[in-house]
């Protein structure tokens, strides 16, 4: 790795931020920014940087970076692009750990001049610089965090094993909202807009030797160095799963992107192929990439032959429909499990996967054909169809699913559709990390894209071995 | 119409309501109807039948319907299978206007000698008789609701325009949840099993004059008589767009379907065909039946170019994605708008479309930029995303979206994602009748099918004028 790469756990993990810009008008950037800091207890020294100020919210304000005293781990700018260049080589004479940019004006509005000094000054000093034009990092480990969006309008997720290594601020940003919402842990965000010094193949690289990182999401437009993106992309995904996203597709959204991080977005089918050949997840929208990360927490399937309990008949026809398109197979139970369901089956049900408990099926009749489905051989992943609608179903369903989800014998996800009441289920099922799905169709996409990973860890054990 | 067909009417507004094995049971179907009926204070009369009581929750119970005195339209099965056939001999002896049959336990078990003996009654005596094996009927407007699932569980929609025939409970129930739960508004929900008496093509010939319907959303399984659901289709399409789902597609979808009311899927390519035919609106999962009829509200437009505006730039290059994708136009602005649009712009901002109002944009440049936009000659269609997280976004951006689709000069469609907070303001959103995604993907398919839909209508109207 790198030495400028090396050197971003300064700015993940930092003793002390300055904030260059920071200001006392509320919903500025850079009050917004000192309010993040304050609001969640950084535990590490916060300067506020300003000539303007000698105090801000009651900590004293530095006139430039180079007159802080001691030592400064991570810079965060928020001035107008010119200004900028002056501001990075009075880091570099500082020598501070790295910099987050989150100014816009440089590539994005052909003011590559602006871009040229700055990345010159980082790469000749090894100061990771992030950005410019992005949102920089949030890290709930460490409490950093440059997304300069309220808290009360972008809830931020708790601590957990998901990176988001993000090119626009914009999706990222609505991502992590997401994963707020649903109670998903994420070890570190990533916006990296222009990418004038480091690049996503950097922040992967470093990811991978990141401890709090299990699985990776990538949201791209188009990478300065596809080979190099390639190479390491390879390279990451059999040590931990990448699920991709990118943007930029068509022609106009191609032109869009280029306006948007004055990057060129590239050629769709390459970036496809390289996906394809590093063996990346690759998700068709923001929906997906979410759908996909929820499931890639549950055990690695054996197979692709695929249970599906229901409490409405429908909505199991919907599942069974899915599972053939997606070219996954609907498990035939073995005669033992045959067996013992029809004992747990009303006289009007019948023993068939999908396997229809009908409307009045209890948490119990979930339960019993649950533990069958573990046990049985000819199972590779369970799909749980829970219609929350109706009488019998009440919150100890909550329990039966938490139990299925932990012994981690099986892969296993929920399809819940519905309102208001269905919704508070499902948001408790996430935060118990149960993934949970409003769509038999989003389910059965994610299940398809495990089972496809877990066949590809399979094949590189036996490689070694 | 049948006369049959026509009779209808007095189950979907009757005046007088029997419910036959009504219970004091708590949570049993029959003690679950009665609060339906008492809770949304059913203004006709209510009559529970079961000959275990003499009064029920301070009603009079009576043995059977035909002890009833005075009129009954309606009837409400919910007993065993067995005891229905002679259930629906005395109901025909006392002439009552229609009956909803409930219960399971016929063609879908193999009990076709239960099914045979009431649909020739009903045949016989031009009663029509919905179900078996199904929830029966919602209509808001008059009050009558037989599902059988606790309105604490399932919320009911409001009144509005759109129909729901649906042969699976399970998936109409949940539709109807989510319906609800965006404050869209109904007309009737229909959901009618094993069709043993009516079929789809029965209701759609219904909903065609009924005034307070103007969407209509089915959801098929398998119809037992193909030509004429097509023919039907061909008619009521015309007048009234009709936006199905077929489920049961691939051989292990039929058996489940088979098993699941009795019917026989058929080839889903026969399906396919025949909504082609008659250019009816398919939807291919439950969240995209949601999806379609959110925007068929809104009025038709004139071609097929879409402009986006965005507050996050990546968002925007996903919408463009799936604007090519779909085989749709990204729309090419005027001179005028051109000239106007760089005024409201930012210095780093770029005129494009996508047009990225960047994230510093607020309420008032997205007023500016959606009045630009409806001046436009050159554009049909809009996308509007709002990604409410940034700071200047405030609940003032209702006013200008429900504006402008109140204005109904083009469709308007909005994007935003995100947690608890963009929830919120969906929600009230949907609740005005601004159709809003929280995926570009699935706002452009939407948006497709309308201009679809709106196209064919064009074609009709030169056909005849």
């Amino acid at each position: 790795m790198r030495k400028i790469v090396q050197n971003l756990k300064h700015v993940f993990s930092p003793h002390s931020v300055a904030i260059v810009g920071a200001s006392e008008t509320p919903n500025k950037i850079g009050n917004v920014l000192l309010r993040n800091f304050l609001d969640t207890k950084f535990p590490g020294k916060l300067y506020p940087v300003n000539p303007k100020y000698t105090e801000l919210v009651g900590l004293k304000c530095y006139p430039k970076v180079s007159e802080i005293p001691g030592k400064v781990d991570c810079v965060i700018i928020a001035t107008p692009a010119e200004t900028v260049p002056d501001i990075v080589e009075d880091c570099a004479g500082k020598k501070v750990g790295g910099i987050i940019i989150l100014s816009g004006g440089f590539e994005e509005v052909k003011r590559n001049d602006l871009a040229e000094r700055i990345r010159k000054i980082a790469v000749e000093n090894d100061m990771p610089l992030i950005g410019p034009n992005c949102l920089g990092v949030f890290n709930p480990y460490t409490k950093v965090d440059s997304i300069f969006l309220p808290r009360y309008k972008l809830e931020r997720p708790k601590a957990g094993g998901i990176a988001f290594i993000t090119q626009s601020g914009a999706v990222g940003s609505t991502v992590l909202d997401l994963g707020a919402y649903y109670g998903l842990g994420v070890s570190k965000f990533i916006s990296y807009g222009n990418s004038t010094v480091l690049d996503e193949a950097d922040y992967l690289e470093y990811l991978v030797h990141d401890k709090e990182t299990d699985v990776i999401i990538l949201y791209i437009e188009g990478a300065k160095d596809g080979r190099k993106l390639l190479e390491t992309m390879k390279k990451v995904n059999k040590v931990k799963p990448i699920i991709a996203l990118k943007a930029g597709r068509g022609t106009g959204g191609q032109a869009a992107a280029r306006s948007h991080t004055g990057n060129i977005a590239g050629s769709y089918l390459a970036y496809q192929a390289a996906f394809k050949q590093a063996k990346v997840t690759e998700a068709e929208g923001i929906t997906e990439v979410f759908d996909f990360v929820k499931i890639f927490h549950q055990p690695k399937p054996k197979g692709n032959r695929i249970a599906v309990i229901t409490n409405g008949g429908g909505v199991g026809v919907l599942t069974a429909d899915s599972i053939e398109s997606e070219g996954l197979a609907l498990a035939v139970f073995s005669e033992d499990t045959k067996k013992e369901m029809a004992k747990i089956l009303p006289s009007y049900g019948n023993v068939a996967n999908p396997l229809d408990l009908v409307a009045d099926a209890g948490v119990e009749a979930y339960s019993r054909a649950i533990d069958m489905m573990m046990k049985d051989e000819n199972i590779d992943a369970l799909l749980i169809v829970v219609l929350t609608q109706t009488p019998p179903i009440d919150e100890r369903i909550i329990h039966v699913l938490t139990k299925a989800s932990d012994e981690r014998k099986k892969p296993v996800a929920v399809i819940s559709i519905g309102g208001t009441y269905t919704e508070a289920y499902r948001k408790i099922l996430e935060s118990k990390g149960v993934p949970s799905f409003n769509s038999p169709a989003a389910a059965v996409k994610a299940m398809g894209k495990l089972i496809m990973y877990a066949k590809y860890c399979e094949q590189l054990k036996k490689q070694k071995g």
